[in-house]
């Protein structure tokens, strides 16, 4: 068969594989604010648990791309996309990764109440999960206009951020149980706002990926 | 002029470009400890204008182990040593983000006076600056017995954060403005918790690299 055949049809299954990585890891970040919402140890516990699958499918994307470049010896643009694969594996594992930080501090939590009903949370976990989706979907159509407005979506989640942690800091007092809670909703918010980093840098990886030109460096 | 010879040469370019990388990052993560500690604006801008310099390497790295891949084709061990590159690559560039994370605090608290004189962060700096060194001597060396010991070393990086959070937030009060201050002393001991988590990262990397097992996951 046609090499480039070959090719495209790895590719494809290279796209296959993130699509289905992300749709798990975007189902593991809206668990983890779920179980934080309702302080479900068992919701959290299996968040923590299928984290190995992530890592699975991670190491298995990571194996393709570094076999696809030593057989087929792509170049340019080929090799670009490659590339993009493999950081994009690497981001989706980190946003796994915080979505089991978020359900650790679940655990951690377990047995107490909430100070107040989880609000921003929630709508910020909501935010980053579209611009995650958004941003897989720029990669596979190769689709820089997408790509490009993840980082207004980004600076919005910012804002929400900021927010967030004027009011935790308000909401500090001499109480250490409330304080420990606080600090702990506070990572929370920041593990969310480090997702959205994720989705913004694959946003900027496709735009590179694209057009061969980084939009985000002074180089 | 023989194939594995210019291998050889190009691997050892790449441990150069690699340990050149982390020299930049452990000065980074030094400097901004230093600049937090003395609340250094000036020194804080360095570390945040030099991080171009980083990304640029990481850059440099990258580009040189996916050509290197496409035109040699290597297998088994020497493709397991290029993977392992382009990881360490990419933990560098976030350690490096971290450090300008941790200056980017030292501007905002900057005219503020430290609620107390620095002690355990910055004891915790020079543990995790010492880790990355390990760590990326392991890689160079393919030492597995120094990359195991990384785990031992974050254990103490662990219980100095856990001991260190325990003690900002009991430093919690109504007072909004100490507030501030204590929750972004806080994000400094994650971010430097975060370094160590790198570089046991770096020689749990290793030791897949030199012995094809990998004892950090059950697959």
């Amino acid at each position: 068969m046609d090499t480039r055949i070959i090719f495209h049809q790895s590719v494809d299954e290279l796209k296959k594989a993130l699509l289905r990585m992300g749709g798990l890891v975007e189902e593991s970040i809206s668990k983890a604010v779920e179980s934080l919402s309702s302080l479900d140890e068992g919701l959290a516990r299996e968040i923590v648990a299928k984290d190995d699958v992530i890592d699975e499918l991670m190491l298995g994307v990571e194996e393709s791309c570094l076999r696809l470049i030593a057989l087929q010896q792509p170049m340019a643009s080929d090799l670009r996309l490659i590339g993009m694969a493999l950081k994009i594996a690497t981001d989706l594992e980190r946003i796994g990764d915080h979505a089991v930080d978020i359900a650790k501090i679940t655990i951690r939590l377990s047995g107490e109440e909430l100070i107040k009903p989880l609000e921003d949370i929630p709508r910020m976990a909501l935010l980053v999960k579209n611009m995650l989706h958004e941003s897989l979907l720029a990669f596979t159509e190769g689709d820089i206009h997408r790509a490009a407005a993840l980082a207004e979506k980004d600076d919005e989640v910012d804002k929400l951020y900021s927010i967030l942690m004027t009011e935790i800091i308000g909401l500090m007092s001499q109480d250490l149980i409330r304080n420990r809670q606080l600090s702990h909703l506070m990572f929370v918010a920041h593990y969310l706002e480090r997702v959205a980093d994720h989705a913004t840098n694959i946003g900027e990886g496709v735009i590179y990926m694209v057009t061969g030109k980084r939009k985000d460096l002074n180089i």
